[in-house]
């Protein structure tokens, strides 16, 4: 198979890191999740927590905003455009992770980074509520009585947080090449679905 | 294979229709469009036509919201309510037509109606803008300075009509197990997509 460059997008509790995974070692190329926070690390010196933290802080939209445009953050003087600073280092990483061979990146806007690139397919996974909680619960161990709030405050820090940053709607089908709800057919199928699309995709 | 109810929403330009067809000469199952139109009318006894314009009469989504509930219409004081009264025969319809047996249903709001139907599956086909504009004036025979126009139209129709009467919204991925952009596969690969996903849906 030729080149592939692959980004998951997904909402939490949708499986969405665990197609990632599985896609990657499927198909033997690297998988960049927790990895890319390390990588951008390495090259940008900013320690993982504080991008972490930045991305995280993005569930207020308002102060995001804020903080993005005049760096009137809780981190001193420094910290001018602080959001900004980390969203360029993130974008270098994963545009020369993109540039070395086929991957799978999850998360991190980088469908939006990686718009244009041949080669590039984009997948958003998602699920109705329930599902989703469900799934937060009984497999990545949630307690029940935190799920709801976990859940939204992660998928409103994603939203914010791509939606500052790319200037379109996290979510919105037209930034992706092909989006599934995950609630209607199991994770390894779905994975053999992405690379039957792969396949289908690259006979035109 | 066992009994499959698809229905396919999608954006005006998107080959969506085609892509229906397409689907049940393949599985060689029952293709409802400008069909299901017929069969609604021969049901109810609406015209086709009073029906089709109805539904154009959606892109303006205030008069619509208006003409609906208070059936204030330019067709005279027998037109209370005339656009809920299309909904319903149309909802008959399709649930009449879903429980006959296998078929691929082309729009109006059939996912919604057959929300929690064992064996449905829901399908939306998109596509970039300047995706759609190129098929529409190249296949679809749209004259070039009414494509934009023309387009706008039908699918802000498509999307008051919709949210209306279902209380969703039109496009969001939610409402779907499958979304697809018709922009980076053909035609004839998006209906193998489909075929896989259907048999890897029901493997589960």
């Amino acid at each position: 198979m030729s080149k592939q460059i692959i980004t998951i997008s997904r909402e939490f509790g949708s499986g969405g890191r665990l197609i990632g995974r599985r896609l990657a070692d499927d198909l033997g190329i690297p998988y960049y999740d927790k990895e890319l926070l390390s990588r951008i690390s390495e090259e940008s010196g900013f320690s993982k927590e504080m991008m972490e933290e930045a991305e995280m802080k993005a569930k207020n939209s308002f102060f995001y905003s804020l903080s993005s445009a005049f760096g009137t953050g809780d981190s001193g003087p420094d910290s001018l455009s602080l959001n900004e600073r980390f969203f360029l280092a993130q974008f270098d990483t994963i545009r020369k992770i993109a540039d070395e061979g086929s991957c799978v990146i999850v998360g991190r806007c980088a469908d939006y980074v990686l718009r244009g690139i041949p080669g590039a397919t984009n997948i958003f996974i998602y699920a109705e509520k329930g599902d989703k909680i469900k799934r937060a619960v009984e497999e990545y161990n949630v307690p029940e009585k935190d799920v709801k709030k976990v859940m939204n405050d992660t998928d409103k820090a994603r939203a914010n947080y791509y939606n500052y940053h790319t200037g379109r709607k996290w979510g919105d089908p037209v930034n992706y090449n092909l989006c599934i709800d995950s609630g209607y057919i199991s994770i390894d199928n779905i994975v053999k679905l992405i690379k039957d699309y792969l396949e289908l995709k690259n006979e035109r």
